[in-house]
């Protein structure tokens, strides 16, 4: 039986390509308990690989025929093969971060199978150090990347001596009532449903993708409009290719923190400060810095309190001017500061469907920016998406492996070679960059702009 | 500039989609040699992706445009990115054959990325033996997958003691005049279109398409010619999904040779007859077995010397009724040399045209097969393809790593979900096996079956 797939959804199916695969990742750093041996990590993977009973967001798959007149539903996979889902792979010699990421590269320019549930895992060994990595990947179209985020982590605990703990994709012995480590149960099972019915999209029904392009577009391009700025055209805003690569590292949150404290900044402005003065070192080495400065899309949420997005919470999209031209790390925070302040103000004095507008396209800018045809544009409406998505605060266990880190991976579409995306963990906030393989040459040296630019902030602040 | 890309090959750019790739692959696995340390690996990786001469068969990536008219074309990647191509992975423990076979099926899955020249290697360590292997892949538009496999070994020496050989990509100081172990140098850059213009397929220019389908439809529903048969719908001739398993073994080719010798039959012949008696065991496990024989599609050479066909030797397919509705290993030789020599024998009476149309089909069942539509038809033409490529006779190197075994992977298209390559070397032959994930399961039974088999073979003919 065919379950109906919201428009929303099937966007993502809709506008993928070879070009750009619309699925999100994210990659976990794992340490071993002490006296952890080497047949552990293919113990897990046998383990992981056993799981009888997966539940029903990981069975199923998009399908669409004659009899749906072309419309994409989701169906069970009835020759689920769990195999296929969850590989287990090795990193090279000297197995570094360096061929990690150069793995998770590869891992995020293929494109899943579209005859099966629409996911991935690979569970990587091969560390120098002796930890683990996880990998994984799912279409869009089943989930967003913030509640694919949540949906992994919400299967770790903050024990580190709980064992037996089942995989992400098994079926839970009996309804998860912790509701401080994990959404609700049927967010669970449907995180991107939910969440989009909580933002009004899904009633928008098959009229949807035309009129919300139409609706976006006006916003974008309505040059009155405080949040509408005339962004550069850079040399990231150019049709992509297929291959991917990614970067990504962690810096302390309190040293963040001391920064935002000091510049009477939000935590947010100052991780924009970062890339923005990460991106201008970088263009700059390139010869490719503009004239006039970056405009970042900045997805935000309307209330305070980011971690209860299920109640209801709409998000909007600020564009934010980065200041890129300007050669001073203080005067760009200075610059960011204010324009996430007059575009968060002028939000909140926006008519429903315009909130509606932009809270959609902050949820799936991705989806979009192919249906607006942005790289046909002689001036992109922004240059690149930096997302910053709250993750959990105490450090969380995986059979009794703490997880270092978390590290996501986004999509970059045609006309937005690059995306930042960001989240915290514990007391780190990490960085993943995820760039057009074509496009993005050098993305490496993204990540020694990024640490340069919060000295320099540090210093500016004077907490240094 | 583009370069004119001839109508043959570019059927198999026209025919790709996820569910269908349409490259070839090979697996070498190669011993090092004596006081080889476990860095030399990561030494010959860095040698290979720093050639920094790429010859140009290697350079060139597929194009088309408005300009072209839609039509396919070659030209320069003048951003060419060798780290792209090559790449450096590893096993997990333990490091089996298993794992081995398990990263290929995964790699062999995956689409080349059309925006760069279409080929990929990997250089694979991590096997508990200490051998390495090299994967690459290759897509059918750029070479077919006997050239293929001749080029990677075109660039291997009789030499154990030879040091400093360039990788397979690299340009040559001087032009290779060693006949013996390569093809002339002119095939080396464009042996697909040398072998094709032998066919005079190139003349057919652009109404190619429609009409070769026409005479190969007609070839193929002839139920007067002598090449036809009727073949069983059979759980392998199915609608395919884009995800592959690979499984692959050799066996002695004394061994092989003593059966057809001993049997009045053809080397071919018992590697057909082992096919033969695999697939009736593995059917019949799955319950699937027909009681009509499978039906193989054979490519021969119409000359008896196989190791000249860059000289203008046509190269002809033959029905082959395999007999797996024979329950005796004997007899099922018998019924396959007969069908085998009665198609040959009729070929040798066919008009040019015909030779041309089986010739062509010979050359690229795997791009005919979507466009005749075999996966809707009630009955199938053929099962399968059953493919025999002779290779090099002697041991060969690469920089003192002896090459221990090399393995086809190959195409399966909708209507044929599996296929079997063998390719001889030194003093085996290799069978490789690629099947449809979804629609062949259980493939690594198929080797079980082929050595069952072989042993029932010699067991008849008295040779065991």
């Amino acid at each position: 039986m065919l379950l109906p797939m919201s428009p929303a959804d099937s966007i993502f199916l809709m506008v993928e390509s070879r070009e750009h695969p619309m699925h999100v990742g994210g990659l976990q750093l794992f340490a071993p308990p002490d006296g952890a041996d080497s047949e552990d990590v293919r113990r897990m993977f046998q383990q992981m690989v056993g799981a009888e009973d997966v539940r029903p967001l990981f069975r199923r798959r998009a399908r669409r025929s004659i009899a749906t007149a072309g419309l994409w539903g989701w169906d069970e996979d009835g020759a689920f093969d769990i195999e296929h889902h969850v590989r287990h792979t090795a990193l090279p010699r000297p197995g570094r971060v360096l061929e990690l990421l150069a793995l998770c590269s590869r891992l995020h320019g293929n494109l899943l199978d579209r005859h099966r549930p629409l996911w991935e895992v690979s569970v990587i060994e091969g560390l120098a150090d002796g930890r683990y990595a996880i990998y994984f990947k799912i279409h869009h179209a089943l989930v967003d990347g913030v509640s694919a985020l949540r949906l992994v982590q919400s299967s770790l605990s903050e024990d580190p001596d709980e064992r037996d703990m089942p995989a992400p994709w098994a079926a839970r012995p009996k309804p998860d009532d912790d509701a401080r480590a994990a959404p609700s149960h049927s967010l669970i099972d449907d995180p991107a449903g939910a969440l989009r019915s909580a933002l009004g999209i899904a009633a928008e029904a098959a009229g949807l993708p035309g009129a919300l392009v139409k609706t976006v577009n006006r916003g974008l391009h309505d040059q009155a409009a405080p949040l509408s700025f005339s962004a550069p055209k850079t040399m990231l805003n150019v049709p992509i290719t297929g291959a991917r690569r990614f970067a990504a590292q962690s810096w302390p949150i309190d040293r963040i923190r001391r920064v935002a404290k000091a510049g009477d900044a939000t935590l947010n402005d100052v991780v924009l400060a970062m890339c923005s003065g990460a991106l201008r070192a970088y263009l700059d080495g390139l010869d490719a810095l503009p004239d006039v400065p970056l405009i970042a899309m900045v997805p935000v949420s309307l209330h305070v309190d980011d971690h209860h997005r299920e109640g209801g919470n709409a998000v909007g999209v600020v564009m934010c001017n980065l200041g890129t031209n300007l050669a001073d790390a203080a005067y760009r925070l200075a610059a960011i500061h204010a324009s996430m302040t007059d575009g968060k103000a002028a939000m909140s004095t926006m008519s429903p469907i315009q909130i509606l507008a932009m809270s959609a396209i902050g949820m799936s800018p991705l989806a979009l920016a192919p249906l607006l045809g942005v790289q046909n544009m002689f001036r992109p409406p922004f240059n690149l998406v930096i997302s910053n998505v709250p993750g959990p605060r105490a450090p969380l266990y995986y059979n009794g492996a703490r997880l270092d880190g978390v590290y996501p991976l986004s999509i970059p579409v045609d006309g937005q070679a690059l995306n930042i995306t960001c989240t915290s963990y514990a007391d780190a906030l990490a960085f993943g960059l995820t760039g057009c393989r074509r496009s993005v040459p050098h993305l490496q040296r993204l990540l020694g702009h990024l640490d340069a630019e919060l000295d320099a902030l540090e210093h500016a602040a004077g907490v240094s």
